[in-house]
């Protein structure tokens, strides 16, 4: 069964999924990289950015799973690029170069219209401009029976908890603290919208959790 | 030097220090007693409610210094018990029976005058009408030189931490959702009032987090 799910989404100790003040030179907000130092350990991302090495125990475990089985990704729209408003052209290509590691249809949401991009490694951006629920619908047909990845921000992530649309989550406690920024919960009632703590797996690198919505 | 600290402050993986709706049937708030359960697996608990057994791994040792070198306490109200507004009368001694598990001076937040409270075991409860700055100014002469623990709840220890009073703050992270409640870091700003994340610990029941302020 096609599941959408949640993956490798680091947040603070104070519940942050973004640090403040994001600008272009600190797309993840100010002190936000410290989020993601788990998985830079791990060997599924040092490949995926062509390093060597990496470690194999339960960080990497999760970051690779989180590739598994995935047939397309929505993506809200700052986690594409810095870009605000209307594009200016269509020089901005994403944060990855040449190849980005999806290799698959990726749907932006955007309020504003752009055409496909294709990119190399077989990753081709969608821009949608119809919200959420429609980028999802899009990329389920996308994605051909396979899974597909909500990869953030923390936004794009409420709107899909909200509408009861994420079937599993997996989050990565990281142990920093951010102080302010976007929290990943506010205003979300994971218990009345049907999900439960599946699993969770503590590394010196990050706490895993697994949240899943009950059938 | 004495110290002010939180010691095994449960929290939910949504960041709830304790459920919805408490009452005096559900002191913890709905699903808040989950929260706890990676104490009740320790040795150290066990043995202050009298079992015998118990686990000796890291949940053990966190619990366990959380009562090292303390010399007195603050609680909240709701802390001591479900009586809200004034005291009906003095019947109420605690959730704790005769010889509660705290062997020192233990300074009471309420509203309400009433008198020092002797208990079996060394406990005396005392109660204070002027605030958190207050309490914790007569716990800390009442520990003669050993440190003052805050035993909670979150509008405590918030007043503790948007103070600067709370030098160490150790919570645990259990594996369960609770969806509303009292979040503790809800309108706190750890990085501006100058804490980081010393150290976090993963086990099969809890994440231990320990937040310190900078000197």
């Amino acid at each position: 069964m096609q599941r959408v799910r949640v993956e490798s989404f680091s947040v603070s100790v104070d519940g942050f999924g973004a640090g403040p003040d994001q600008s272009p030179e600190e797309p993840l907000g100010v002190g936000g990289k410290a989020l993601h130092r788990w998985a830079f350990t791990t060997r599924t991302f040092r490949r995926m950015f062509g390093q060597d090495g990496g470690e194999t125990g339960a960080d990497d475990r999760f970051a690779a799973r989180g590739f598994e089985n995935v047939g397309a990704w929505v993506l809200g729209r700052n986690m594409f690029g810095p870009v605000r408003g209307p594009w200016p052209d269509e020089s901005w290509k994403g944060w990855w170069g040449d190849t980005p590691p999806y290799h698959c249809p990726v749907f932006v949401l955007t309020h504003h219209p752009r055409p496909p991009l294709e990119m190399d490694g077989g990753t081709v951006f969608h821009f949608v401009t119809d919200g959420f629920v429609a980028a999802l619908r899009q990329a389920k047909v996308a994605a051909r029976g396979k899974d597909v990845r909500v990869g953030g921000g923390v936004s794009t992530i409420q709107q899909g908890l909200r509408a009861g649309l994420i079937d599993e989550l997996h989050i990565a406690i990281s142990p920093v603290l951010l102080g302010g920024g976007e929290r990943l919960f506010d205003g979300v009632d994971l218990v009345s919208l049907g999900y439960e703590c599946a699993e969770q797996v503590g590394t010196p690198h990050a706490t895993h959790v697994v949240l899943r919505r009950k059938a």
